[in-house]
């Protein structure tokens, strides 16, 4: 039966041995998005032509979150990261600035968190920067679209 | 006209200086939620029930979150915070954990990102804790719902 | 004759390097408790017998302060924890939470900080939670119980 | 009847509102020690003599640990500590060195918890820097000496 | 008679108590360069009008650096920055990079620090993202330019 | 031609992949210098010979700073120190204090932003211990003296 990793045999949280787990690579990639109005999203793009400051410091905040991931999520394990990055696409149409973040490591555990953290913060970064003009964005859809590397084989989201 | 106040004149990010604002009493209240699928939301509540331990770990990651936020987010400023508050509601008929996180200040800054945060960062702890069983989770609908005071005044979300 | 390793020849303290150390399985174990009036681990236990919340945050920020050793002690060097557990028996007759906390990790230096600073940040959650009730709470043998691997070889605490 | 005040009426954790107390002048004494072995107790104060560094550092992880309270104890309310200091005791007698914290702050909330965090990881930093000669060393007697300010009022231990 | 205030009677490192202090509004100006080779100024530039990125990257880390002046120095004061903005210019004459940090507070201590670290923190970043084509960059000239406020007053450093 | 690495073919700041690399002893030397009035340096002096705390605590910030660096220097990657040593030479003619800080790894990427990072937190306490006598205190030369291991091979600074 399933089972909840995390919680042992007396229902306390622990941190999971994978002392045993063999290094392998391992990639996840995360998306998730931020909606907001037309008037916002034409502020952030036009901003973005000029100089790209408000997307450069939400990929740096996105890029410095995976790296804090297991200070942020308490039962994660520590890792030395390969790569990350972290990146934009405005969708004008949808009225939002989809976010893709990529993590890779040689660990014995998977970068999923990693992955859905980096997008997490930099969508908070996109808020906290448009919020003086846009206070109800919606931060959306935010998930695990890949992995790869692991005893558990790889992983793609499947869409209908 | 609209503008993002995170940017400067020469349209570099900075940090926006408040040390004119006046100190008052500032309120936010933010939400979100993590879909799952059924068998995934029948565990946690199996073991909510038992022992409380996966959402008590999530509400300890998002009040603790709420305390990095100046870390996690680049222009954030560092602030007090009074009080901080992350609740749940498992929501059968959505497939959901439902999230709440409200933040308390006194001081001369809002403490939107600070509950935004908490209410990420609890979610991406459930993620963590329930990935094993159900990779496919989406964290959604992070978003104000509600704030109290400063010079911009009260704010709460229109719902259609 | 005995050294202070973390002082080097010329009586400076510096981080000893362990590069040519081998990567070993490394196991400690520490212990420690939290000795109290009788009404305040009376409240504890009620409290634990229903949702278990008090001993819940204790063994979070256990875990968390293991992953933050290296930045807590001046010296330590970081690390990549495989495994950290933290438990808790209420000792009604001497009057005491005891605490135990178990890391593991294949590295070149050994886990014993981590071990004792979860079982030291777990004794001040504790304290922290309840002490509106109690201050005179005393944190009390802080001790290692036993560590394996490395080259100076397994070690157990003698007990009288 | 006494109550946790960290556990709300739902059971659940949360970090206590103090936005209505009053900013009062707030100092808090703590203590502990670490218990060593003749020899070990030798070698720190003969390194003590010639250049001081064992207690420097300890002294150093101490103080910066008082700073990091609310990021190691979940539901510490952050605060802006006005002075910290650490000394030691060298207790030949005992075989142990003695270890004081004190913390002051001008603000809602008290500082004990930052007072015993220092004392705890100043020990934690001596049996890291003596643990090469002596791993049986024990950190013993952590507690609260004396607070002043705040609604409570002063408190000092009470010595039989 | 000149005293390091860091060092107590007894010789030791504390941190000041800076209890009776006045909150005072306070500004710190500091400034620092990065010398470089002209062909790695060029990238710099070119890159610089196209997207910004290298410099918009070392700003970000610079206000965040400010922001952990605290958990860097050991003796700092934690304080609630309320501004912080860093800027750059090229100097093709001189083959440097010129930085400015400018940090403002309304409280009991300066930010003299604060800016100095950022400016630091700033170099570091321009010299860590520029190293792969010149690594004999130098970090140069760091110092305070100006500070504002405080009980010692308003200083300004004298140019011959 | 030259690149800079941290810029993709988008010109968008990501965290180089270092998946690829080898594992490889490295080593960095990075050394600067904080220029001072005779009479600091006095004072200084005269507290290293008594105490030597000022140094200590310099030395000891210099070493954390240096477990910080991935978290300073927003696309440097995580890494486990083998060894960080940090010195310092008083120089009266120069009127200066000379630092110097080396570090090791075995691993993927090199070690010189840990190098210096130590360098430059070392002297920005310095300069913080000793602000209250001198203000116009100059950090400077800040540079890397050194590295060995890696793909790129070994580099010495060329002095004229």
């Amino acid at each position: 039966m399933a089972n909840l990793t995390h919680i042992n045999d007396q229902g306390a949280a622990h941190m999971v041995d994978v002392g045993d787990k063999r290094e392998t690579q391992r990639v996840a990639v995360a998306s998730g998005r931020v909606l907001m109005s037309a008037e916002t999203l034409g502020l952030l793009r036009d901003n973005s032509f000029a100089k790209g400051d408000v997307l450069a410091v939400a990929r740096i905040a996105g890029i410095q979150a995976a790296k804090k991931c297991a200070d942020l999520i308490p039962l994660c394990h520590p890792l030395m990261l390969n790569a990350v990055e972290v990146s934009f696409e405005l969708d004008e149409a949808a009225g939002a600035v989809n976010i893709e973040g990529r993590c890779k490591v040689s660990g014995k555990t998977g970068v999923e968190m990693e992955a859905l953290t980096a997008v997490s913060v930099a969508a908070l970064t996109i808020y906290d920067m448009c919020k003086a003009v846009d206070k109800a964005m919606i931060i959306d859809s935010v998930c695990l679209q890949e992995k790869q590397g692991g005893k558990s084989g790889d992983w793609i989201r499947q869409h209908d």
